[in-house]
């Protein structure tokens, strides 16, 4: 029951840190970063030791009217290139490819025209056969990738087996476990780590985590998840993401003992940016009506209404939420 | 590694939640509650099926000026009283006794004539042998008793080793875990509950856990405990407490399965009491300089002092707090 002591101590190099404030928390604020926000950002990143930034969405502008988000939800290669010109740091660079809200055949070009090293494929359990073209159009496009299966703390184990096995043999380099309303205790996880790092060995993939906070749980599951063996971790500046926010990068950089990540530079950034994003009146974090969405696994999308109604009557949605009539 | 499933399905009729919040969070708002609080607090954790309420400290009235603080520092036996008459409910009650800060020979009376169920004496390892004077003392007089060694994540283990055998020798019923730094990673709380429970197991006790906040860890600490074989819990609303707080009493009673428990009353309280506590500018809760003095195994003394300054210099304060000269 007890772990090797040595995952306290030790480090394993294979893990990755991705940086994912400006795709998720973009949720938030409709991807409308400032430019120096952004700058600064990949600054902070570059100084951290944070493995890959993710830009935001590579979302199908058919679908999306550009003049009503901010460009991150597009990420155009231009738009990037603008903030990191030819990128010479140790820092990759990651954009999300939401299964049918993205272009993808057309918006995603090749590889050596484009700063983008990395494609997240994000899915649900019933659209992996889109993920699957998805992934061979981004790797045969020269990127590496990874699949990030929503939602599963819905799915049945059969179908995620399926999923895991079918995604193994692709080209995929990351299966990612996403925990997208927040419902899972550590425990869980751990069994689900087991099973994503088994058909991982199988397939020579590496298995990442994305973990929410509904249950102030992010932080925690995201480090069972490395005592696991799993090795990509996501994470957002003061824990900006969708509800109830993620792992805190401050939380986890503190916790990673690899000499190369350095919690310094997130503080800086949280307190010169991230603070006044707050400050702003923009809204995300804990708070009780995530923690019941979570609990009943439910999606958020209930929970987030409730915050931008301005409500606090957390009695009243809690019998919203718990009513199956 | 994986622990067995049935701990998240079913149950153990052992586990003692204790609802800390007028102690711990007493610590914020100098132990200042109205009646009409503590009287919704009471009734609320009857409701909610919470096992003991610790109304506060028994704190000497020779060291500590009773006009300088709300009257839960103290405990008269007479105003606990007051709120729970003959406390004719499944509701139990505990209030804490800090070596050292207690007149416990004069102070704490016989049980049979008070309301007081339960007598935490809390200690730091150096003052083991006063604890155990202050825990035969309470055992003589007729209450159960826990002992709550404090720091521990500063503490040598073989030091925590001596002071279990040596608690274990006595009338204690419960040794508690304490994470008073809020420093420990739940890995670390799987290997100190395992020790606790080793001798616990030896001498016929029960040991609890009592969490801080400092790295968003306090419930997943908690929950790795129940996993653990940990049998007593403790929670604050709102997981008001000093510096980061606690474990959310919400987030526990949604956790644990027994149908003794119910989260509603708990949310129904925090929306009636505790954000109110919030809004009238009372500060606790997950900040980054209590991050970093868990980081760092620090006392929050220097955080508390950061949050009361009203400083959001995180950087500076994180120079500060590094610096061994």
């Amino acid at each position: 029951m007890v772990k090797d002591i040595s995952t306290l101590m030790g480090y394993r190099k294979d893990i990755r840190v991705v940086d994912a404030t400006l795709r998720d928390g973009g949720l938030v604020n409709d991807f409308y970063f400032t430019d120096d926000f952004v700058r600064a950002l990949y600054q902070t990143n570059v100084k951290a030791g944070v493995d890959y930034m993710e830009f935001g969405y590579k979302a199908s502008k058919e679908m999306f009217d550009v003049d009503k988000f901010g460009k991150w939800k597009f990420c155009n290669d231009d738009d990037i290139r603008e903030i990191v010109g030819d990128n010479n740091t140790d820092l990759k660079i990651s954009v999300m490819a939401d299964v049918g809200r993205c272009d993808y055949k057309t918006d995603i070009i090749d590889k050596k025209d484009s700063p983008i090293d990395l494609i997240r494929v994000a899915t649900y359990l019933n659209t992996i056969p889109t993920a699957v073209d998805m992934i061979e159009d981004a790797s045969n496009k020269g990127y590496s990738t990874s699949c990030n299966i929503m939602a599963i703390s819905n799915g049945q184990e059969e179908d995620i087996k399926v999923a895991l096995d079918i995604l193994g043999q692709t080209p995929v380099d990351i299966f990612y476990i996403v925990d997208s309303y927040g419902a899972l205790y550590p425990e869980q996880i751990a069994r689900i780590a087991d099973l994503y790092l088994n058909f991982a060995a199988k397939f020579g993939k590496k298995v990442g985590i994305h973990a929410h906070n509904n249950q102030q749980l992010a932080f925690a599951n995201t480090i069972e998840a490395v005592g696991d063996g799993v090795d990509w971790l996501d994470g957002t500046y003061l824990a900006m993401g969708r509800g109830a926010g993620n792992c805190a990068m401050e939380l986890l950089l503190g916790f990673l003992r690899n000499p190369k990540y350095n919690v310094y530079p997130a503080i800086k950034f949280v307190e010169q940016y991230m603070s006044k994003l707050k400050d702003e009146g923009i809204v995300w974090g804990y708070d009780l009506q995530y923690l019941m969405t979570g609990l009943l696994n439910q999606h958020p999308r209930t929970a987030i209404q409730f915050t931008k109604d301005g409500r606090t009557d957390y009695s009243e949605f809690y019998k919203e939420v718990v009513a199956h009539d």
